[in-house]
């Protein structure tokens, strides 16, 4: 049966052109090529292979990682891949990997902190990998306030040196990526003591281990901090801890592009503006976005699938049983996942305009946008990192009982992915961020300064206030001006009504922590909007291929009516919406999923993932699902044996009753 | 610093007698007594240690689990255990296992569905683990729909046998406990054909493998379905697959005491009434409720001890940070899951009594409260795991990254829990059959057949759809009758709701599936109902000890005021509520988290855990988290060694530049 297509029917029934799709979802033509050949490229290499990886003990399976990253930069380098090229092989090999860290953090940390002979010195070590290093922050006792960190740089003017150390066990480094087994450097953030005074938190090249051999050096204790959520999954990561005994750098390095300690042990800010920082943190909440729309993707993939091929209940005659696509209840839960991983592919694309755009302001002394930009980014990791995690195990649960198998590839997706909830900023953290920015936003309104960007529509908020929705039957609810209105309306109202409450508290700073819940909320709402909006700007470009624009106006309709009926409350409690136009919504959601259904297949496939990189028995493009499972199934450990292990020792005397009966 | 207690000033804020509050969790103050003394002897041994279970490989994990499981036995045996006590300890082992299946669903499925003689053969083998068994129901294709099985048990009237067969590779048993490695016998699900006649689907004792060496036996093949989701978890059960080819079994291994096949392949039914299934339905469900509130309660346990130690932000002048458990944000994730434990529980309490009615009533051919009690039980399954599942979860994320570890318990408790969504009926299924006995109830109305039990409400139709909300302030929220009236009115209206937009459908099979999401939400609503209603019935009763009724009041109202305010688009939308009472039920929510503050964690004192049973080093007793932390990292496996197996075949070459360089 190799070789037969099991869901080519389903891909028959698709209304749109699938090679047009791709590159759509790619974002261009150049995209989608690269993609297709490295991905094509790793799924092809056995080096690579990954399906053994839930089988594997911590040490084989961390050994293999090791093997596997050092293997593809060899490949890297051999094929002399392009630094796109490059980073598209490392996505499909698609191991976390202490090299993720190397590239993602501790060589833009020094890009974007160093000064320019620091940049000199230290990255075209970093480039070769002659170093490899990582990014030491969080500790034991500290994360999501970093202003609380307890490492101490004491400066020595005597020797010129800084002393790094670890004063309380609480101040241990704890969490860093690679650095628990394999990172040669960091870049550690420490509180900067000269002259007995404490200047606060800054970054600090400093090396921790033998070039030689590998060892620790003097006065460094180094080592993993344990086993994580999930087989395989993160475990491949050497998340590691840290601590210092006096262990003494030299002065230059200090990261000193924004702040520096002189000779004689002064601290002096340099004429660098603060704010470049905020230009990597859109960045790297941009790719954040992204990997959302990768790992969503990958889920509804295998879902959508999975559910063409399984069958479950209303034969006729003893005919076929019905697919459990058809299922209402199932395309209720999946296809707004499906809508949702267009979205915020999308919404991912517009932020590396935003980055291009602050960065450009940045490099003109324009701060103007930047407060708003790491607001809009803060929130869009937030939302788009929650409804990911979330749709993941979503999609599993859509795959029934089979879902829980590791062969399903869902339980090692969501294990992987569910620390992006936490790390790069705490989500409920984040969103507060998003609210405090709200809130000034509100307060701000009728003194003359415009809100800009993605808060621009508060500009209009007496209109907002006061409106109401014109819809009157189901398909104005396509009408993306009534669309637009009823998030912005619902979105401006649950600001407002924070921001009236706030005033009658006394202290503010009391009343926003008293009021938390509720301004949560209202960002989330904000964030949704910012989500649908660039949806349906995205709508308004040329978009060829045939029937591919309609296709992603009808996902894009599933995308907003969904979150319009799960959140009816916000919508009818702010009085914008009265409960039959609620109730419309709901219905012209329903008329949707019909339409996605025969495309369902196709718009899955135009992900163009190799099954390699999908890692799921249930998600093969070619559904030929049972006979693998089968397979698979005969690959554990535990059947190398007919007779497990513990039956002589333990279950014969059971059965054969050498022990003494109970009382029961 | 072994012995203090860090949380012993948290433990002093509380307003109310936790022994007391231990007796309510427990049930009453033998079941404590029980309780407490098993598990202080399972945490005492260390044959039940747990803490290395997620380093194990699988076979290690699952020899230690059979090791485990027969020691269990053995101290069972030796001690005199009686049944309760027996069951006490098999969970405070707190280990997935083989026996989990033969005493669960092998056991019961004999006594439920054997003949007098039959169970006289059997049991007492079953009872002496002389035999193993499992439950072999579900299929490779086939699962829900129990009625599509593909194996056959064909009866040969020439030797008087049935031949078990299995037809088709989707018709291999797949997913049974115990099945992969450790039964020697299965209560087998299979069609029954006699004389050419298919009689659908029939349970038959099969063994399966020899009592003397353990092999299968002619004709079958059995073995391990391969790794689930997560690290020890539910891999330390044999989950199976397992297929027939032409295996016969004397034909007295039909379970026969509701059907019969004669010696000469007549079919006969007997005049035992089928509903008698339905006893052991509700049983089952029963037990499930109350492991989602055990299971709940110790994601909360954990969650909220660590939340009063973790601290992050406020500090003032240099004084401790904020402790996380003080953010209203925090608050109003935790505090809800708090609640819904203690309202699992009572629910689950509640259910007891409704399999005694029903059995009572069965005895005595009164089936008319059947399938009454079995959409209750449906649902309430439904509810309680799907809440149970997602706020296992978000107790994870409560914890930051260090949830993440598998030493904080969250992924472990996790991953074992997530299933109860699927087996036992998939969530949204039993969802389907809520939803369809509610459509039946509503279009008997007006019939003079009165509604009974949970759905006694409908009776009061007329005045549910016309009546609305009295309330003036917060404080009208604490009162019950306006908080039913609210749940009737509001379950009561999307009931009616669905069934008016049913009633367009010609075919209204058709109309069902069509609008299949909107029953399910309105299945959804009725289920809260009954679990805010037996919450409330609790406080009815006499309740001992200084505060600990009104400590429940309070938890009551938290429970019923989330449920209130998450849904509050279903309240508003029906017209039951209008916009200004929706927000003040916020406002006396957010009041009623400032009263559970102080009491949180004497709150998950009284579910009475050891250390053990918690398995979580966020979750200690002392709270002694960060010592503890540090410690468990060390035990890693990768840590054995200080340079990692791959430094000198893979990272030295690297690092050396035995590599060419990239062009990068
Ligand atoms: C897989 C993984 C990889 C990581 N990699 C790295 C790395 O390479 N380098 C590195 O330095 N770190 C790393 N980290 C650490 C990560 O950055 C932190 O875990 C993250 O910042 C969250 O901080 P925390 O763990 O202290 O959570 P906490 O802040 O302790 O969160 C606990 C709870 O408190 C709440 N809370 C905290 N503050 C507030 C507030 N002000 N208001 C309301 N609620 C609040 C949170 O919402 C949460 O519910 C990693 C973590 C993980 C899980
Ligand atoms: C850990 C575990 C232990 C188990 N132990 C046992 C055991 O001991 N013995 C045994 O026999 N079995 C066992 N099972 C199997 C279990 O009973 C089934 O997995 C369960 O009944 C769900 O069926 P399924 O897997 O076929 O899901 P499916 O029915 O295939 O579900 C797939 C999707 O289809 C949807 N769907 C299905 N039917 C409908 C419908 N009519 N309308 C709308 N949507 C529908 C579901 O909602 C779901 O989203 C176990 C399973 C697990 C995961
Ligand atoms: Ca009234």
């Amino acid at each position: 049966m190799e070789g037969v297509d099991y869901l080519a029917g389903e891909r028959k029934k698709a209304e749109f052109d699938v090679e047009s799709m791709k590159i759509v979802w790619a974002g261009s033509r150049h995209v989608l090529e690269v993609s297709d050949r490295i991905s094509k490229l790793v799924a092809d290499d056995p080096a690579f292979r990954k399906d053994d990886r839930t089988m594997l003990s911590r040490k084989e399976l961390f050994k293999n990682t090791i093997r596997k990253a050092v293997y593809a930069w060899k490949r890297i380098v051999e094929l002399h891949l392009s630094e796109e090229e490059a980073s598209r092989l490392r996505f499909y090999v698609d191991e976390p990997a202490f090299t993720d860290l190397h590239w993602g953090m501790f060589v833009p940390a020094i890009k974007g902190q160093g000064t320019d002979e620091q940049q000199q010195k230290w990255l075209p070590l970093a480039y070769k990998m002659q170093i490899i290093g990582c990014y030491a922050q969080t500790e034991l006792g500290h994360g999501s306030n970093v202003q609380g960190l307890e490492t101490t740089a004491t400066f020595d003017p005597r020797t010129d040196e800084f002393v790094i150390n670890s004063p309380t066990l609480t101040s241990s480094k704890w969490w860093p990526g690679g650095l628990g087994k394999v990172s040669t450097h960091a870049v550690v953030y420490a509180r900067l003591i000269t002259d007995g005074k404490d200047h606060g938190v800054h970054g600090f090249i400093v090396q921790l281990r033998s070039l030689e051999d590998h060892t620790p050096l003097p006065g460094i204790t180094v080592g993993d901090i344990g086993m994580k959520f999930g087989n395989g999954a993160y475990n491949t990561m050497d998340n590691g801890l840290l601590r210092f005994d006096h262990v003494r750098i030299p002065r230059n390095q200090m990261l000193m592009r924004v702040s520096q300690v002189t000779r004689e042990g002064k601290y002096k800010q340099s004429d660098v503006p603060r704010q470049l920082v905020y230009g990597t943190m859109v960045y790297v909440r941009q790719t954040i976005v992204v990997d959302a729309s990768s790992a969503l993707s990958k889920a509804v993939c295998i879902a959508t699938r999975y559910s063409a091929v399984r069958r479950q209940f209303g034969s006729q005659n003893g005919g076929p049983e019905t697919q459990v696509i058809d299922y209402k209840t199932q395309q209720s839960r999946l296809f707004p996942l499906l809508a949702s991983a267009y979205a915020f592919r999308f919404v991912g694309e517009w932020l590396k305009w935003l980055y291009t755009d602050v960065t450009q302001r940045l490099q003109a002394n324009d701060f103007s946008t930047l407060p708003e930009a790491h607001a809009c980014t803060a929130g869009l990791k937030s939302l788009t990192t929650s409804a990911t995690a979330d749709g993941i195990e979503e999609c599993r649960k859509l795959c029934g009982g089979h879902g829980y198998l590791c062969s399903s590839g869902l339980p090692e997706l969501f294990a992987v992915y569910v620390p992006a909830c936490t790390y790069e900023g705490d989500n409920t953290v984040l969103l507060l961020q998003v609210a405090r920015f709200l809130m000034k936003t509100v307060s701000q309104l009728g003194t003359g300064k415009q809100p800009v960007g993605t808060v621009a529509y508060m500009g209009r908020i007496e209109h907002l206030m006061q409106c109401s929705s014109n819809v009157q039957k189901a398909e104005d609810w396509l009408k993306p001006n009534q669309v637009m209105e009823a998030f912005e309306a619902r979105a401006a109202r649950m600001s407002v009504s924070c921001a009236r409450n706030l005033s009658k508290y006394a202290n503010p700073e009391e009343g926003f922590a008293e009021l938390s819940a509720d301004l949560v909320e209202a960002a989330v709402a904000h964030c949704q909007l910012i989500v649908v909006s660039k949806f349906i700007d995205k709508l308004q470009q040329d978009i060829p291929g045939e029937g591919v624009k309609r296709q992603l106006e009808v996902l894009c309709g599933v995308y907003y009516l969904y979150l319009l009926h799960k959140h009816q409350g916000d919508f009818l409690a702010t009085r914008y919406l009265n409960p039959k136009q609620a109730a419309l919504a709901n219905d012209q959601l329903r008329a949707l999923y019909t339409q996605v259904r025969p495309n369902a297949i196709a718009l899955v496939d135009a992900f163009n993932y190799t099954d390699h990189f999908l890692g799921s028995i249930l998600g093969r493009y070619d559904g030929n699902v049972y006979p693998k499972l089968y397979e698979a199934a005969w690959k554990d450990p535990l059947n190398e044996t007919v007779v497990p292990d513990g039956y002589h020792e333990y279950l014969r005397p059971l059965l054969k009753q050498q022990l003494p009966s109970a009382r029961l």
